[in-house]
């Protein structure tokens, strides 16, 4: 297996409804990953793409290939990935694979979202197809639903009061908001504070609406490369030094692992023994907080605290910039938004830039970053975890 | 690169109406394959699958964890893709590159779709979401549209007189339904004459109701291992070996080059020339006959006729079990049937038969066949070829 690098990436700003398309939104993406990658769309051999909803919220299927298309890269494979959330993380570790056997040198992959389009309460409604929709969503399962059960487990099993979850919970969505100030590309660029948060509009206990992240219109993409193609285009090359995906399936086949997510603790084993590295390895995580229980349950998944302890990294300030794991530096899909099928590329195209320094300007650099880590979540039924490095 | 050998399949019956969902009918055929492999779901590393409109017909997305999870293949890697039609091709070329890379041993890979859920009427219109939806679909072009056009454009082309070329494409579905009568599988046990097909019901011009496939609830699926596993398999290995993807984009795109399709001219090149292999090597071929026409235009572009003589291979009888090129000797689409997300993994399900020699006792059985081709049209945005061989 060759090593596989990161060139170039783009991302467009983050949003409520915005004017453009998801195929638009995705060209605009990859036009400038490939002019930061300083090739022209004839360099680029196969197109991988993640989209969730592009049939339901603008009638659109099959946006890879009009997308091919559309930005001069006629007639190249192209395919698309769906694994609800996860679906541009699941299109990035297969183009890794495609990279690394030797098959193409350069690819690009990306991923775009209209979630927006059909307004948030019916987005919800219909997102719940992505999970186990002929027993579980007809019995109230949606994904507040599913994470706000999380959080009660969790309560119940670690012995940590609901009250002091709350409070650790709204810490997620409070830092998260501090960095979104800090990021261009955005949804919200609001601070919040935890008494707001705690007074908020209850949206399915205990979860109130500032700890669920919004739905967004958007779209990311990266250029992917060989060692020898991506040390000839850029001088900062970040690899993928391991990558790991697992599957979930039904809540009721999870229900005596819950809260935790076995999958997750799968998947980034895979990523860790690929790469050689483990969680005390990690300068800077980008995590799946589609709920600010999420990000909890997360951290711990991932190894960076122990089960029952995930909050207190919060508390502590641990992941703030200065502190032990750096966690969504970007604002996180809580304020930097989350176009469902784009937020996979969203999560590799921040941690390429903090690896390679670029963040110093925008006043959320993590000092001297080398290895980063990106955790997705698709709905409760996948998780795909990237491992970067540089050199 | 590894050898990579299709072990053992599996297929439901496709038909209208299915009272089994889409993960149902899917682990029905996985573990068919997964039996007729002699393996158990524990054996298997990563799944592959095809899926298109399942968040539509039944309100369930990301079938393929819930596949994992029902079919006891618990946590592993699971990937959906869609591609339209060619979703399944597009995942078995996917799974093809884990396996020949050496990253996985053994792998499962399935399609499946209940497309009859909407009603054919409504299925039309809902499945032309996977045509360009901003320009093309609003003009009025659905796919039969789209192939209509193609008629007309390869008549004038070709100079072939619109009788003629009807003839000829009735022809197509007279042999579709003659060999569906034999396929246990097949959605249509019926023959039909060339008169009933222009007698027909004119659904747009050219195409009358029996140039047109059906849509129809079904799945199908194969096991992949590596040469040296499938071995230890199965005595009749039959090797992928060679693959080939490309995608087209908006019709606008296409104009100077229909009625021909260059993605597929394209996208089979590079299938030949990974096995170092042509057209006269083909020994049967699985095509992707959603229209007549298609059928014709196919052929041409595959390589088994010249451009303009595509029909006359019906003609003359060299599409048959016993001539030149046999063709969709299951039914092809017309007859079999045409569950979108599974078609691919259906015809490598019949290839795969064809090549072992197992089709006798159904009277099918093309003699002596040792190469086969599968061809997979999705939309007209993507094309993914396969050609599978014994040794």
């Amino acid at each position: 297996m060759r090593r596989v690098a990161v060139v170039g990436t783009g991302h467009t700003r983050f949003m409520f409804n915005s004017p453009k398309t998801e195929v638009e939104m995705l060209a605009e993406a990859s036009m400038d990953a490939i002019n930061a990658s300083h090739l022209k769309p004839k360099d680029i051999r196969a197109i991988f793409t993640g989209n969730v909803l592009g049939d339901f919220s603008e009638g659109q299927g099959m946006v890879q290939s009009y997308l091919a298309n559309d930005i001069g890269c006629f007639n190249i494979p192209a395919s698309k990935f769906e694994g609800a959330c996860a679906s541009a993380t699941m299109a990035i570790r297969d183009a890794y694979m495609w990279v690394a056997s030797g098959f193409y040198d350069i690819v690009l992959v990306g991923g775009t979202e209209k979630a927006t389009a059909m307004g948030t309460p019916l987005a919800t409604r219909t997102f719940a197809m992505f999970g186990d929709s002929r027993y579980e969503y007809p019995a109230g399962f949606t994904f507040p639903a599913f994470f706000a059960m999380e959080a009660h487990l969790y309560s119940k099993k670690y012995n940590v009061p609901l009250e002091r979850l709350k409070e650790q919970m709204a810490l997620v969505s409070v830092q998260s908001h501090h960095y979104g100030m800090k990021n261009p590309h955005a949804q919200f660029h609001k601070e919040i504070t935890v008494d707001k948060v705690l007074s908020g509009f209850m949206v399915t206990s205990p979860l109130q609406l500032l700890d669920c992240c919004p739905f967004s219109d958007g779209a990311a993409a990266v250029v992917l490369a060989s060692e020898d193609v991506a040390k000839r285009l850029t001088d900062k090359p970040v690899y993928i030094a391991g990558v790991g995906q697992a599957s979930s399936g039904k809540m009721s086949s999870q229900y005596k692992y819950l809260p935790r997510l076995r999958a997750r603790e799968l998947a980034v084993k895979q990523a860790y023994e690929m790469a050689g590295l483990g969680p005390e390895d990690i300068d800077v995580c980008e995590l799946h907080d589609c709920f600010s229980i999420a990000s909890i349950i997360a951290v711990e998944g991932l190894g960076f605290a122990e089960f029952g302890k995930g909050g207190e990294l919060w508390e502590k300030g641990e992941t703030k910039t200065g502190g032990k794991i750096p966690v969504n530096i970007s604002g996180g899909l809580k304020a930097k938004g989350h176009p469902i099928g784009a937020t996979g590329a969203s999560q590799l195209h921040e941690i390429t830039r903090q690896l390679r320094g670029e963040l110093v300007d925008e006043g959320r650099q993590v000092a001297g970053a080398k290895v980063g880590l990106v955790d997705t979540l698709g709905g409760d039924g996948v998780i795909v975890n990237l491992i970067l490095k540089t050199d």
